[in-house]
């Protein structure tokens, strides 16, 4: 396969690089940029000196097009205008940003602040959340790739969800994210000085993941499954932890439940459940695309938490939209993405 | 005043030290230990080097007892063994462990895991929260110190659940807490490479500050008001925020609920509301005694967020324990603890 | 006494405002800034909230003069056109900018790449290095306050090349800062996800602080005396360490190489000796105006390692600073400045 | 093949276990501990879960003898009496510890304080310093894999040592780690709060990584090249830069120097240079194996500073180990060991 990558001198695009360079399906992976043209790639990066030869080209929607598989690893707000160009090509797509995700065009002006995607394309896009959409996935010519706290709160909820274990509309989910999920982009948030030894709170209840998140909910609950949702910044580069808290609808036993979760799981390469009385950490999925899973049954109060863990760079955005590849190709899931938690 | 420490050698003892040191009512502060006898103080705290001159004493009950005040800043499980022999003299006591927190025994034995003081010991102990219990304290022999957490989640529930402004029973408490907070003794858990780049939940619903901030619920709400408490390590040294989620019992607005909080810490200096649209972090209160607060309704849910910091070595144990010593001197409240945060 | 401090929103000057605040020997601080005229200090430092309630200001030079003190903490590049305005008024004047420490202008304007200050205005600065130039500063007008490297550096080296117990010529400085040394200013060097978990060098050979270094050890050493000079960043916030290397002239032990130091700094408080065989750490001086320092013989090799540690934004730049007020003004040195180091 | 680790839950191990599990040539990897007998792996390492399934085994020399290689990753004073039992067998051995790198006895008694290795046994290993030593590593039975802070030392000075450009005996490494080097134990050194926020300098001219550096520098130099070696602790887990200052012979340019560079390591997949004006950091080789070097000629004072990194639990440990174990049997140097560096 041939692909390309727009935004790759983003995170998430030299994430996505870094897979495909090594992914045994890839024989050549193209790097494009709408601001560095021609730039060699290893100004940017140098971690990738001798490892790499290409330059950066400016986009070519005719050359992207022939293409088998397109990348959009670029910020919301500039794939809604680059995919319309793209579509009806050879190539498939997969977008890495919000810009697709949202069925309806006004939750997107509302919680993006901006001009939603045209109703066709958002009408075309489906969502890659692998592990609970692979039949949809496999047919598809656009996949809206998820956020990094909708992968983890999503894949953290699901089995209880879908099975009607908790009541929709009690789910409370405190999300913790290190800092790389904000991007390459300077600024006096991710500043150092600002950060290291800090623990700040942020875009609370305000955070454009929330509609993501209940959309997906309020389909598998059959009804409204507004969440209460904020994010945490932890001084660290990786990882996003998601501790949620939600009333369980009838009583259950915390082995009734992990029992579930098992079930669901069960052909999921990339979800680990933890045994019970032991949680994940952020630093047990470090550069992998695994997302871990603990949760436990508070008797007292009849409220069930559950932590997920996620790489957000990697289940969290580049290894998710490979892995969602790998299936629109008839690939094994994990192809290309067996990588090692690296630890410490 | 002359004071003594000990347990001088932990973190919460060297930092009462480095107030004590400079506070002006102090004249001589005696540094204590129970394991390093006859040491210099600064083999083990470098950093004090040519400010001290002090070595550690072994315990010596009858000196202590002619103090004015002793600190106990011991671990849970040896000060309800120290208090006994050091009541009835002219010290006042003032207790930074667990020990003497919990007014019921059995609640101790539950969530410690041993065996909880002599009752009447229990029966006397002040609840040390300064902003809650003035009055109580200012007369008092023996403050039970509170815990950490206790302190960052019950100033930010005080003034609502006392306002019975929201449902008791329904308060999540997401609690986020650097590794000073384990203490000085190594161990796995918090050895560097396991803990930097990382984020770790703890004791899920297991932790033994449960009881302690239920006690102090029950009684403020005159009913039972269970919680669902979780801990989260965060890779930083210093630094408690808690994210609290509840019910509000009728619909109020984030200015309603804000101007409670105003009324209800008016005259309380170390207490500071931030104004509507803002959130504390935890780097905001650095190296000071301050309890930062902020909060939100989600009218979409009808739940209200609040967000407390503190440093755990100030607020959360020995700057809170000047302040009620303070207070029980009839001080100014703020004597010796005027820190600004430092920052960065 | 009344005080301004121009450049009051960088990291340098809220520092200086953490002290003065706090100095007993200061009735009225003023905070003025080029670029932020009229904001509430709090929107950029909020954890000064509740603590001032002081507007920055834009510059006025007519009721600057009128001031006591005026500290310059902007970038180098500003200083030098602000300070001949300042000139001749009431008020002293310390400048914490590089723009004044280079006697020769050809030398600023090679190291620097801008145009020198004028050299009338060169010839009346005194370089407040304190420990070495107390007479000095005590009759001047103008403070050139020393670079937080060359303040580690130079109290490393002064007993030793002043008293001629190593060559000149042979002394390499191998620097390490925090990123607090960078400024406040977002970029790709000081940005969180680039630096955290990273060790990087800078400016090898090339840094401007080497001809402030050279033009004192010149000066001790009555002969040329270059240095290689290299500095690296530390994924930290505060704090500096040099590691000192030098041929010693003649054979000596480190005991003897220690009784130099010991009574070269005999009576200055805030250098801090530590005993044969121990080193210091940048957190043991977190917070404080110490410059702590250790040093070894080699014999194998006849070379000295000397290592010294300052927290930055204290002995490195505003501790100094009031260090020097301080003696301008009579007081005693340590006025406001007796902070403990803050550990951990 | 068939491989075993010994040791396998230290930091050396674990990640050994993490290149050998993914490695083309291998067929089975046996883990064996002398302390975790019998226990299953995800114990100690729960980011391995689902992964492995193998438990660890107590140490069983006939069995171990059978494998195609054995790996020691144990400390020294270990190895020295595994090495014995298990010599003669089929299985070649690479020993991680510094037990079997002096050829001396009497210099390891001097720097590790203990009783060495028998001599026969010490005369049978080979310097595993893959760059340098390729012909006689294929040829090998017992490997003595480098240090850590060896092979970033010997690497950034073969080209200028062996090519005789830079004055023996001149020569200064100023050597800075992340926290993983000092393995998995906790310790107070390695406790989070006293490491965070902190730089400190350990060791100083007394780290047993000197003989080891000498006697290859000794060699090269075909003289006596004493070292002055100061090692200091970063604040990070992965990475270690080292700083080295040495006099040239005779003038030469930056572009002589790096010329020579290119030339030495033109066959060295893992060692690359980074162009003129651009230094290395750690983080750019994060999780690899690569060896990334940069130098300057500081003209002023006819110092050479060179700058070379490595992640110090791959290059510096296990992917060095299993690079030596690809030359022994044959295997591209590369194989397994395709990793790109991490970034961010």
């Amino acid at each position: 396969m041939e692909v390309g990558i727009v935004g790759s001198t983003g995170y998430g695009g030299v994430e996505l690089n870094r897979i495909l360079s090594n992914h045994p399906g890839i024989e050549k992976c193209i790097l494009y940029s709408s601001s560095l043209d021609g730039d060699d790639y290893t100004e940017q990066y140098p971690h990738l000196i001798d490892l790499t030869n290409e330059s950066v080209r400016s986009i070519q929607f005719d050359e992207m097009k022939q293409l088998d598989v397109v990348f959009l690893a670029v910020p919301a707000g500039i794939s809604k205008n680059l995919t319309p160009k793209l579509l009806g090509g050879k190539a498939k797509i997969i977008d890495l940003s919000g810009d697709l995700r949202l069925q309806g065009p006004e939750e997107y002006e509302q919680w993006y602040k901006a001009e939603a995607a045209d109703v066709s394309i958002l009408g075309e896009a489906v969502y890659g959340l692998t592990e609970c959409n692979r039949e949809a996935i496999k047919g598809a010519d656009l996949i809206a790739n998820p956020g990094c706290f909708p992968t983890a709160t999503l894949l953290a909820l699901a089995p209880v969800m879908q099975g009607h274990l908790i009541r929709p509309g009690s789910v409370i989910v405190d999300a913790k994210t290190g800092l790389s999920g904000a991007g390459r982009k300077p600024s006096l948030s991710s500043h150092y000085s600002e950060t290291q030894e800090n623990l700040r709170i942020y875009k609370v209840h305000e955070h454009q993941h929330t509609p993501e998140i209940e959309q997906q909910l309020n389909c598998w609950a059959h009804e409204p499954a507004p969440i209460t949702f904020t994010t945490h910044l932890i001084p660290m580069t990786r990882g996003i932890m998601t501790t949620i808290y939600a009333d369980l609808l009838e009583e259950r036993t915390t082995e009734e439940i992990h029992e579930e979760y098992l079930r669901y799981y069960h052909e999921s390469p990339f979800v680990r459940l933890r045994p019970i009385g032991q949680y994940p950490s952020t630093k047990e999925v470090w550069g992998s695309n695994f997302c871990d899973i603990g949760m436990k049954v508070d008797q007292r109060t009849g409220k069930l938490t559950i932590v997920s863990v996620i790489d957000n760079l990697m289940k969290g955005a580049a290894g998710q939209a490979v892995q969602n590849m790998n299936i629109m190709f008839g690939l094994e899931e994990t192809t290309g993405l067996q990588y090692y938690p690296i630890y410490p």
